[in-house]
């Protein structure tokens, strides 16, 4: 028998890995499920070496969460574009089958979230803020976006009404097409900003 | 120096009183900030008194909440008008109303709710059902809202951006003007509406 010879990984390599799996968990249960002990059994190590990295539960959810938030950020971010509606396209999919993909995890971010954990929510706004900034960083010539206080109230409801709406169709698609969904979701940004002119 | 008489209550228009009492103090404080021991200062009754009404704490505040939604519910309903469109406006407009009036307690109505304590999110979910389901029942003929899933999930995204609408202008309005968000929130429905079919 032959195997893979143990590679010795710096502490920093080490942690990375080790949030990808917290992440990876996150996918199928819910934030309160996902202890230190769980992640221990998981990647095959000792409770203490986790404390060791993440000190305690708190922090480690904070870091397993703020990872989590990183990759949507990264997920939805479309290739570059000269079209500001091909972009939003992109996003809207992306975000889509993030939440889908993720849907435990996400839905205990949430409600974490919304529940007044204060880090928790400062990482979901952090993440929200960044998905919806840049759809105005992606538009500076305001093809599609002014960039006014009215148009930043839509979009911040918007984001939230498209939250809704994804989640309702991750938890029950009720008939509902994925592409009828998606071509309703950058739809309704375009007419609330025409509304909002 | 004359006063007014004491006049004896039954229990339960004493316990109604209270509770009309607990909702005015939950204007502006939240539910955590709601104690008993408030209550009965503001009351000028004994803890011991308020503890024979309504329990423990937990139990004040479901009833608190409970008739928070109520009134919400109450101070929305239209009067009778053939016009979906005139129902909706009425409708949107004393929904921002009750929130800027009721703004901290609406606020952790909301984070209780979104944060996962169970009877909070039912009496929440049951408001919402009540708020969004009306616009149904008030338009049999389907003359704006034809009930299938896509568009009852069209309500039900619409009121989450709503509410973000309401919350964000009533924290800071940002130069918008009451009857521009007015337009804005209603007339996004008949957008959405309009696009999902």
């Amino acid at each position: 028998m032959t195997s893979t010879p143990r590679v010795r990984l710096d502490p920093s390599t080490r942690r990375e890995q080790l949030l990808t799996l917290g992440v990876r968990l996150l996918a199928t249960r819910s934030l309160d499920q996902l202890s230190i002990e769980t992640l221990a059994e998981e990647a095959g190590i000792s409770r203490g070496l986790l404390y060791h990295y993440f000190g305690n539960k708190s922090d480690f959810h904070e870091a397993v969460v703020r990872r989590a938030a990183d990759d949507l950020i990264e997920a939805t971010m479309p290739p570059p574009d000269d079209d500001p509606l091909a972009r939003l396209a992109y996003g809207v999919a992306a975000y889509l089958d993030y939440v889908v993909e993720n849907y435990e995890g996400y839905l205990s971010l949430v409600k974490g979230a919304g529940g007044g954990n204060p880090k928790l929510r400062a990482i979901y706004e952090e993440a929200r803020t960044a998905l919806t900034e840049r759809l105005f960083e992606e538009d500076p010539d305001g093809l599609m976006l002014t960039d006014n206080p009215l148009t930043r109230m839509v979009v911040h409801s918007w984001s939230a009404m498209v939250e809704d709406m994804v989640l309702s169709w991750a938890r029950d698609p009720a008939g509902v097409e994925r592409e009828e969904l998606l071509a309703l979701m950058g739809g309704a940004l375009v007419s609330l900003v025409d509304l909002a002119r």
